[in-house]
């Protein structure tokens, strides 16, 4: 089997505006390096919390939920690791609408699991008749999706919720750019999980700090599947850091926002098609359908931006929107690259 | 089905003696504490190298093997899901001398496969003959084994790799606290994997840090199954740090060896009876069978050992080897608790 491919990674050093892997073109809050630089001698030598407990309390009260709704983990990564663990037995199968992230499959392999992609419906919508009809063991959703990242209204999904006997995994990582989501139908569907990462929002895809959260006695059934000591003493004091700085963090989310709509409407200008965005990055049609020219074009301009060879996205490239200085990089590189067919 | 329980933690700020979940007494190296503290908000925002390559360059050096003989992972645990889920089918079976690391049974029962339990030789030594016979998907072994401390030569270990067709996995979770181990092996045997961690030997248990030694291709399928970024950014540098300063590792590894003698000979002077480790530990029957009270009585007077009640364990406590005052405390509350039945 082939394992999950991430984005390239430029060399340390190099000067690349790297637009390619969704990651939060703003620093952490001052708070996070300042916990980590705090960290002492004796909680590095001994063992930490199993279950994240600072972190659980700090994301109750952010979240308005109580800390046995929470699970912590390695990442959204380890969290979707663990659900697919505790939900879908081997032979068993995951359905999810596809194009989306592309772990899911390989997640399923890896858990000896087939994988059932259907299609989206119409502009993306959820396609619940199509997804209830599999009789899946589990349901992954990405909602915001990538890489369109267009985005399915919660009521929705809780239409689904409602219809399906199994698990909804809905995969928030992007959540936070967005207006809206679906950590409140944990409340009346206990078959909802929902995976969330500091990673993007938080800046700190570096730290690698993810955490589910759904029904008591769900996330104690995930409790028994995880790795005991999931996460270390240094992630769990920075994250704890991170999510008490709502104030940061919801700063940088309306900025991101702001430069989202502008990269938006600049590049349509420029004649490329851009899918409605709730996430840090747009997914755009390139004119001609030059997916990969515009990929590589970019690519020797310094510019990092992600290109997919699948089906039906061979002519689009998948842009992180970064600082707006980042993003003017971006556009004047189109500009120079596509000058020939410059569109009024 | 139960998941693994880990060893009790006491609340901060407790005045405990904590010798009961094998965490190295001393600190980990200042240059460790260095590298975190000088982390990059950079670092911090950015995904981390997915395989952690500046961890496994400075111990390619340090073990005197290349790099792509190395997997890091998210702790030793991550090392031993991924090599479970790398070799043994769901349906398979895991097999391992009991007693052993209790995490065993668990992860095969994650894999939903069974694990076949079976004697140790006389005195602890490896039951090749029995292990064969059970014609396992994989066989594990601790060694330095948990909770006896005790240790199988690699010439053993050699024997048993030859004759069986299957991984044979060699938990050296203690091997730096040991005169030799079984590193060498896997130049000649490709089913030979080891898995290492620094949490005990580098007094990094909080940060959890593992990592594999095999041939490359079977580094490379292990690889596959692993999450993309198993390691974060905080890690990878202090791990780095860490192995780096062999000169300060060595030095503590000859410490805790020279208290590990002076508890045994001290406890056996004393009328317990000790196995001769070569691990961070010590497994001693308490005289008259009183395992649990003795446990319970150490803990009253604020020392934390750990206690098995399990089959042929429950005459026994084990010991984590301390720093020389609380390897004192502990024999000194011991005086106190037997003294009734002191031995001469």
């Amino acid at each position: 089997m082939e394992g999950y491919t991430p984005g390239e990674q430029p060399v340390a050093g190099d000067r690349i505006v790297k637009l390619n892997t969704n990651e939060n073109p703003f620093p952490p809050s001052p708070k996070v390096l300042e916990a980590i630089r705090g960290i002492s001698a004796d909680a590095l030598r001994r063992y930490p919390n199993p279950t994240a407990d600072q972190f659980r309390l700090a994301a109750s009260k952010v979240l308005g939920i109580t800390t046995d709704m929470i699970l912590a983990g390695n990442g959204s990564d380890d969290i979707l690791t663990i659900a697919t663990r505790t939900f879908v037995p081997p032979g068993g199968s995951i359905a999810f609408p596809e194009p989306t992230y592309s772990l899911y499959p390989v997640l399923s392999q890896l858990e000896e699991a087939r994988s059932i992609s259907v299609e989206w419906g119409k502009d993306f919508s959820l396609p619940i008749e199509t997804l209830l009809a599999t009789k899946a063991n589990a349901i992954y959703l990405a909602n915001p999706n990538a890489p369109t990242g267009t985005f399915v209204p919660p009521a929705k999904v809780a239409e689904l919720a409602k219809a399906f006997t199994s698990v909804i995994l809905v995969d928030e990582a992007y959540a936070d750019f967005a207006e809206d989501n679906c950590l409140a139908l944990v409340n009346d569907h206990p078959n909802v999980v929902i995976s969330r990462t500091l990673s993007k929002a938080y800046s700190l895809a570096g730290l690698r700090f993810g955490y589910a959260v759904a029904q008591p006695q769900v996330i104690s059934e995930m409790m028994k599947v995880k790795d005991s000591y999931n996460t270390d003493a240094v992630s769990i004091i920075a994250a704890t850091a991170a999510i008490e700085d709502q104030q940061y963090a919801t700063g940088i989310w309306e900025r991101i926002r702001t430069e989202r709509k502008r990269l938006t409407s600049e590049l349509t200008r420029l004649g490329w098609s851009v899918l409605p965005s709730r996430a840090n990055f747009v997914l755009a049609t390139v004119p001609g359908g030059q997916g990969r020219q515009a990929y590589l074009g970019l690519k020797q301009h310094g510019i990092l931006v992600r290109y997919f060879d699948k089906p039906g996205l061979t002519d689009k490239v998948r842009i992180t929107v970064g600082t707006a200085d980042e993003n003017d990089a971006l556009l004047n590189a189109i500009k120079s690259l596509f000058r020939s067919e410059k569109v009024a």
